[in-house]
């Protein structure tokens, strides 16, 4: 498999969890989410900064998806992959993948749009620019 | 289309929201899940009270997703119409669709399982009893 | 006691609860500043022009706390009242009750602060204009 | 000043921040409490553990409190340090402190209480053995 774009590291505490006492599984995108951002921080300084090199009011979402393989808990610790799936025209397509040792726990997705704001509208640019910043750096910011 | 089987309204407030303004997309799945267990409570009670009738000890998530169609803000009200897609033999495939006003904000589905501990593991049991169990009420609880 | 100046309801779902089956109290505080911005919101439209009216960049936080008298569950439906209980120069002191029917769950307050940006730093903005412009609205917007 | 009994670190991301692009205030609570639980974990392996060794249902909150002296955003690392600054018969009370490098973002408290089950009602125990495990280990689990 591709070596993941960027890697980020979660230790689920007891408020991630529900009352069946396994994660609340919004909280899998939140990772997801964050796991993103991490890769825009290491490559931009921050998602402010990558709007601001790119014209952009947001890299935001279009579309998202997750399935649950095995419960998570209280005092897990959940390793979150992110790889580009697909760089589109408009946009990009990222895969994640959460593990707990070897234990894989959720495989997501996330597509995203560069919004630009265009005569009082918001619309998806071309997403070219942004892959040009995010492969300027290797995974984890190096 | 179908009629709802569920409804549930829910008020977006600025913590709802990220630093550009729209809602953190996490939230939208909360708001699904908040909708599905309105439902349950609608029929059993409580989820605690749903399972006890099942003899499950969560009726929980396997796959999710969610596509965003037109961005949410503070202030916004949100209503989310929850309507059963698939009864499947170990599955219930729950679709969502979350508008403001007539706008069309999110849609999304969640597929769920009845868990059941079996032999010290957890695995899906059969959806019959829950299906039966929700079809005895119409939406909202009446 | 004094009326309130603006009450919210909430119901409690599944996924504000905590592995110990109760609300996890973050949420309290998220519930708080909710009833806060349905407050702001009734008298201004939003925060984003509550803060334009003022020249603010923001009415946030400075202090808070919670005590928690009794546990509230899934299902419960929480209604928060808010009560402004000092108008000092530089901040306001906003009281919280929370109950379940009759039964109280929460007290706690906040002390916001206008914050206004000068010479490149945030600092604390006279309350008075914030004032005058909640108080024009009785509670709920009316 | 005493040394920490724990410190927990954590990465602050786009999705913890609201429209004013600073933290949401009830994240620093959500980040007490997940330092708390490191603190237990460390101790105990888990609440769930923790509480099976004290015959509790939960070592939860009584009252909670935070000052926020100054902003924290998208890309900060938070460094939570606890430290007990009370045992008291019923209740301990802990401090927290937030540091983002040498800056103090925010200082806060939790009080909380052994919880027990008795004759259908939840009143809170002794916190002697609380106490007795948490001091077996000394600060971050070794």
């Amino acid at each position: 498999m591709l070596d993941p774009a960027f890697t980020a590291r979660f230790q689920i505490s007891f408020g991630d969890c529900d009352p069946a006492g396994i994660v609340f599984y919004p909280n899998f995108y939140r990772w997801f989410d964050a796991t993103c951002h991490g890769w825009f921080r290491a490559a931009a300084g921050s998602h402010a900064r990558l709007c601001a090199a790119l014209g952009s009011v947001g890299v935001g979402l279009v579309d998202s998806g997750a399935s649950f393989r095995s419960p998570a808990t209280e005092g897990d610790v959940l390793d979150v992959a992110l790889r580009v799936e697909a760089w589109n025209r408009k946009t990009v397509r990222l895969g994640y993948r959460g593990t707990v040792g070897d234990r894989l726990v959720v495989e997501g997705f996330e597509l995203r749009a560069v919004f630009v704001h265009e005569d009082g509208r918001m619309r998806a640019g071309e997403t070219a620019p942004l892959r040009a910043l995010l492969e300027r750096t290797d995974g984890n910011g190096r």
